[in-house]
C-alpha cells in the first residue's frame, strides 16, 4: 500500500485515533490536521498526532486523502465545499450518520470521489488528548452505497481500514441509520437520562458517589459524551430515534406496569427476555 | 482476627465470592456451603469454594458465623428461620434491599446476633462459577440498623469486611433502599429494557453482532442479569424503584420532546446536565 499524503480534518478523539493508526500501520507520508480549534490543533502537535497543521484550502491541495472526522452537522455543510476544491483527491468522512450527509452530495459533479464510512469505535472522552492508540482494532466499519463511488476511492478506502485492523460491512445509507438507532444511538439516549435521573433526584452526591457499583458505571458511562457531537446525531437521524426511543419507554412501561401490579412472573418473562442478549454479546 | 467456621448459605455469584476471600484472607478456619441445588453444591466442592456442603440445620449447629447470600425472597422467608437456630452465631445477610428484611426479623427475640449489610458489588453472572477472586475489594458495603445488632456481632462484620477490602457505610433500611433504587435497581431495568427494544425491533441479530459498539454492550451489560435474583429486589423495593423508574421515563421523555420538536439548544442543555455525572464518576 503506497503511503500518501493524508488531512484531517477534526483531530478529536476519533480523527485523532485515526491519526495514530495511519501513523503506525505506515499508511500516511504525511499527516496534516485542520480543526476550528487552535488549541485542539496545538494540543494534536504536540502530541504529534499530525505533522503539521494547515488551513482547510491548503491541506486540501496538498493531500492524497481528505478525512473528515468533525460533528454530523458541521460535515454536512463542508462536505459540498470540500468537493468543490478535490481533483484528484479522495475524501471519507467517518460519521455516526449517513442519510443526510450523502443526500447533500448526492448531484455533487465530484460525488464519485467521496466515500462514506462509520467506523464503530468510540469513547464517551472527546477532543485530541482523547485519542487513543490502537483504537479500531477488531471492530466494524460500514461503508454506505459504495455504488456512489469510484472504484479507486472505495477501494483504497477498504484497504486502509483492513490495515487499521477493522473488518468490512457494506450498507445503504437508510439501513445504517436504522441499525445505528438501535444499537449506539438509543444507547446514548438511555445513559444521558439515567444520568439526569439521578442527579434530579438524588440530591446526595456523596451517596452516588460511594455507592455507586460497577453496574451503575456502566449504564452511565456513556452520559459523559459529548452535547457538540450528539445533538447533531440525533437531529439527523431523528425518524429512527424517536421510533427506537418510543419502543425503548414502552418496554419501561412493560416493567413498570409488572412491578407497580406485583406480578412477578410477568417481570420474570421481561427479564428472561432481556437474557436473551447474551446470544449476542458474549 | 480469630478464624471462625463459617457457613454460607447460597453459594453463588456472590457467596461463592465471599467464599473466596473469606479463605484468602484467613478468615475462616472451615467454610461450610449450603444451596438448594445440588448441582451448585457440587460446583462449589468442586471449584473448592468451600470444603463441605451440609444440611442447613448441621451447618448452622456448627458455624460461628451464618452468611445468607440467597435472593431477597427466600432470604426474607429464611431469616426468622435460621434465628430460631441460633444460640451463639453471628447471621449476616448480603441482600440488594435492607428494610422487608429487617422488618421480618424486628420483634425476634435472636435480632441481635444478626447483621444486614450490602457489599455494593456484583457482576451480570450468577451460579458458583460465576464466583470472583478478589471481588469486593475496594468497593462499599452498607451496615443497616447497627444499632439493632449485638455490639460482639456488629464488630466481626465490620472486622471481616475491612479485611476484605471493603469501606465500611453505616445507613438506615429505608435510606439504604432509596440510594439501591438509584444507584443500582434503575441500572438494571434501563438495561433489561434496552435489550427488549432492540430484541424486539431489531430482528436481524447479526446486524447487531456486527455493529454493537462497546457502549452497547456497556449500556446492555446489566440485562444478562439473573431473573431470581432480580424479580425480589425490585418487588420488594417497588415503592423506591417506580419512583425512580418514573422519573426516568420523564427524562427519556424531555429528550423525546427536544428531538422530536428539534429543539437543538434544549438537547443540548440536557446532555451538559447528564455530562455533571463526571462530577461524580471518573
Amino acid at each position: 500500500m503506497e503511503r500518501k499524503r493524508i488531512s484531517i480534518v477534526g483531530i478529536g478523539l476519533i480523527g485523532g485515533s485515526l491519526a495514530i493508526q495511519l501513523h503506525e500501520k505506515k499508511i500516511s507520508s504525511k499527516l496534516m490536521g485542520v480543526d476550528a480549534s487552535k488549541e485542539h490543533e496545538a494540543k494534536a502537535l504536540e502530541l504529534e498526532l499530525v505533522d503539521e497543521v494547515l488551513p482547510l484550502d491548503e491541506a486540501i491541495e496538498q493531500s492524497d486523502v481528505v478525512v473528515l472526522a468533525i460533528p454530523v452537522d458541521l460535515m454536512t455543510d463542508l462536505l459540498p465545499k470540500v468537493l468543490d476544491k478535490v481533483t484528484h483527491q479522495i475524501v471519507l468522512d467517518l460519521g455516526s450518520t449517513k442519510s443526510q450527509l450523502i443526500e447533500a452530495v448526492k448531484a455533487h459533479p465530484k460525488r464519485g470521489r467521496y466515500v462514506a464510512t462509520h467506523p464503530m469505535w468510540g469513547t464517551e472522552y472527546s477532543g485530541p488528548a482523547a485519542a487513543v492508540r490502537g483504537a479500531f482494532e477488531n471492530k466494524a466499519v460500514i461503508i454506505c452505497n459504495e455504488e456512489e463511488s469510484d472504484a479507486d476511492a472505495v477501494a483504497w478506502v477498504k484497504q486502509m481500514y483492513k490495515k487499521i485492523g477493522m473488518h468490512l460491512l457494506g450498507m445503504e445509507a437508510r439501513a445504517h441509520d436504522l441499525h445505528a438507532a438501535y444499537v449506539s444511538h438509543i444507547s446514548h439516549i438511555t445513559s444521558f437520562a439515567l444520568a439526569n435521573t439521578v442527579l434530579e433526584k438524588e440530591k446526595e452526591d456523596q451517596a452516588i458517589f460511594e455507592l455507586a457499583s460497577a453496574g451503575f458505571a456502566s449504564t452511565v458511562r456513556l452520559a459523559k459524551s459529548n452535547p457538540a457531537m450528539w445533538v447533531p446525531i440525533f437531529l439527523q437521524n431523528k425518524e429512527h430515534v424517536l421510533d427506537v426511543l418510543d419502543e425503548h419507554i414502552a418496554q419501561l412501561k412493560k416493567f413498570r406496569t409488572s412491578i407497580a401490579e406485583e406480578k412477578s412472573s410477568e417481570l420474570k418473562g421481561l427479564i428472561e427476555h432481556a437474557n436473551e442478549i447474551r446470544r449476542i454479546l458474549k
